[in-house]
């Protein structure tokens, strides 16, 4: 592409800027909560939205895909899930094709939660946009809107073949979306080139990031079961063997206070930190102070910055989440629970092999509650797993992705992985056998998923350029 | 007394029985469930049955007092407590005096939780009484109102004088009624000698006992403090100090497997064995097996009889009952709780001085998180305390209940104690400055508080013979 293209297109999103206000202002509006069962008609609502827009804007082969009844646990045994929007902006042969992701659904959100303002209505304040979603995910989602109409309006063709995948699930667990992919990859998805997930935050709020990275997850529950049915403590304690007695005494024995984990032969697995590695570490814009920030609390386990993100993107870590069949509410109650349930999971990184640890953790499990010679029993089970993600930060797509971030922010973007999982991101680049890069629009500090959710009018105007640049950038290049 | 009076008794009370069926079958009937708000009417309403019970026995002074509204946490701000039905049996000078304490509310029951019949209908079958209320506490307090009327169409006179106290809240904390005790010590119960409670139950299934000993409780809570709301594991993991690691390594160190408790300097102030009380326990009606069935699980410490009913008597334990604040429900949820309370408590036994207990506890709590060198904050305190009880099994009144035990079911009864508490046994004693005798009517299989309650036939009317007969004694008897 010519630099001229850029500029007519970064100059027509500046032109268009109270459009795309008002069309992010229009999605706000409606309440699409996907976890709220009496609101599915507004998550449905907005899917509809997005198809008359996606018509508006040119798009073909526009389709409300159906994924069937929502499974239990619903209180409504009917419901159905809301459909994922796919449509299409060119078929032309010659070009690539990049499937962008988004998801129209947003997080619950109420006035009294503590919002300053009605969180279903965008409220410009001190150049921020405050409204539910406005950062996760429908900036994003409306952000592609915005770069596609630009390019219309200024009468530039697109560079690539786009195919839009936006899911209307995701803060609910994105049911149904694997089938879909699954389904759809030699039909719908056939010949896509590469996926852009814009889905998440820059690391901190000054720089933009490209990230490249994932934890996975492995969600373990240890249940220790004693007694036929809840017993008094009064009458019952000391003279049998209490579960919640064998329990806190397995938990203590995972992790130490330290965050370290005391499992033998996990850390052994974990791929060596590389020279190379440990560079990209340098020029990121984070400091010990936003991990406090972040927190609320000063209880950070490392100090310097290359330790505290080493700790949260490629190292594992033990969480003790909690306890299910023990006493949990207020006050005090005699309870000797009969059967409890202690849930913890592990973050995984390159190289743990996901069986292996399955049965690292459950032989040391069994092992620790062996040695408390108890008479009651345990057992120890996986309940949930994600494979962790990692991508070649220096591939066509995120090198393409870089570039835009500097013709629109004038830097090097920061190349960040995250402590948690988008399980999406693996089934793209499963399914699809292809490259998935993580560009976000927002910043770490825009609350997302928490009362006054926002996004900086620079990161959604600039957001929506580097969308577009990107594209540019992309359909340029040498090779996928 | 004679012996023919005696007889005389007895023979009435076999006489009535169809009628005191009836009675118990009316009182079931009424469904005063005090846990229940919206069944405070049908609490009252059993007040009001009572009341017209007594006055057609020939009560005097009968007061149905009313103890306000109920304090929070309750649905309706201005519920009444049920009233204390007080009322008095003669008031003769040369008689003594004795209180009979019992409690008019029944925990809650519904069909579908389990009971075989409706829990709100007297049912016979197999010589036993089945219903919610027929062991605890409706059957003892009917069973006075019987033994009262067996006397009056009997024609035997009256021992000794007799004042009420039948409560309406004892299934939910016995609110307000320690401010009447106290309110009514130097008024209604002025001039009372003995108070006798019969709201316990037999050890086993064979043998009447008399109660001599309660268990005190204090409960502690632990609640320790990191970041400033709940986190994202994938975020937080393994950068920031998780409160819940912190919890149950500092729960680990307080009670081992065995059920011992960790913590030192406790054990140190618990009374020695006497061989004169280590004599009590060889006649006593208890066996290992007795325990399995309760528990429901062969999960017991102890084998032999000897060391369970010690443990569960005159040894203190600790047992850990759950934790607030962190996951609890089924499923997976990537947590880190900010903010997690873990709640435990200690039984405690003579010479276990309560405030000492505190500062051993909660100095060893400190010390043992101080060693976690967290950077979170913890504090332990007490939550709730009640002394345990230990009175003289030799003294007038239980000397009293021993012979009419003895007078009805041909046996001496076991002298027991009980592991958990009965708060009101200590107010009355220490309130009124008398001896209080626990003398139960039902056996330790009859399922208060579970579904399919009942009394034997034979131990509701044999409790009848045994009320009435301890008055006898009791007025026959030297000394209080
Ligand atoms: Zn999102
Ligand atoms: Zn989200
Ligand atoms: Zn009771
Ligand atoms: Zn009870």
């Amino acid at each position: 592409m010519s630099q001229t293209t850029l500029e007519t297109y970064f100059s027509k999103v500046d032109e268009l800027k109270p459009a795309f206000i008002q069309r992010l202002s229009d999605a706000v509006a409606i309440p699409s909560v996907s976890s709220d069962e009496g609101l599915r008609p507004q998550v449905v609502e907005m899917a509809h939205y997005l198809k008359e827009q996606l018509a508006n804007l040119g798009a073909v082969d526009i389709e409300l895909k159906e994924l069937g009844t929502q499974p239990p646990p619903v209180i409504n045994s009917t419901l159905q899930l809301p459909p994922v929007v796919l449509s299409r902006f060119g078929k032309d042969p010659s070009k690539k094709t990049v499937l962008i992701y988004g998801h129209y659904d947003v997080q619950p959100a109420l006035l009294e939660d503590g919002w300053n303002t009605n969180p279903f209505e965008l409220v410009l304040k001190d150049d921020k946009l405050y409204g539910r979603g406005s950062t996760d995910d429908k900036g994003p989602v409306i952000g592609w809107l915005n770069a596609i109409e630009a390019h219309r309006n200024a009468g530039i063709e697109l560079p690539v073949n786009i195919v839009t995948c936006f899911e209307g699930m995701e803060e609910s667990g994105s049911l149904g979306l694997d089938e879909l992919i699954e389904q759809e990859r030699d039909a719908y998805f056939k010949g896509v080139d590469a996926v852009c997930i814009s889905d998440n935050y820059w690391l901190g709020t000054k720089k933009p990031v490209l990230t490249y990275g994932l934890r996975g997850c492995n969600y373990y529950q240890v249940s220790i079961k004693g007694p036929g049915a809840d017993l008094h403590s009064g009458i019952f304690g000391g003279v049998i063997a209490e579960p919640m007695t064998d329990l806190v005494r397995v938990l203590a024995t995972l992790v130490n206070g330290q965050g370290e984990i005391q499992i033998p032969g996990i850390m052994e697995m974990v791929a060596p930190v590389t020279p190379e590695e440990e560079a990209l570490y340098k020029d990121i814009d984070f400091d010990v102070s936003d991990l406090t920030a972040a927190s609320g609390s000063n209880t950070a386990l490392y100090q310097s910055k290359k330790d505290i993100l080493m700790h949260r993107w490629r190292f594992p870590s033990l969480s003790i989440h909690g306890v299910e069949g023990a006493f949990s509410s207020g006050g005090a109650k005699t309870v000797i629970p009969s059967k409890v349930i202690g849930k913890f999971s592990i973050r995984t990184v390159p190289n743990i092999e996901s069986a292996k640890l399955d049965q690292i953790v459950i032989d040391y499990v069994n092992a620790e509650f062996a040695k408390l010679g108890s008479p009651n029993t345990a057992t120890c089970e996986l309940i949930h797993d994600g494979a962790y993600w990692v991508s070649n930060p220096h591939n066509a797509s995120f090198t393409a992705a870089a570039k835009a971030t500097k013709a629109v922010w004038g830097v090097e973007p920061d190349l960040t992985r995250e402590g948690g999982s988008i399980p999406i991101t693996l089934s793209f680049e499963e399914k699809l056998k292809t490259s998935v890069l993580l560009l976000p629009m927002g910043r770490g500090d825009d609350g997302a998923h928490s009362i006054n959710e926002k996004v900086d009018m620079s990161n959604y105007i600039g957001g929506i350029k580097t969308l577009g640049a990107y594209l540019h950038y992309y359909a340029a290049s040498d090779t996928n």
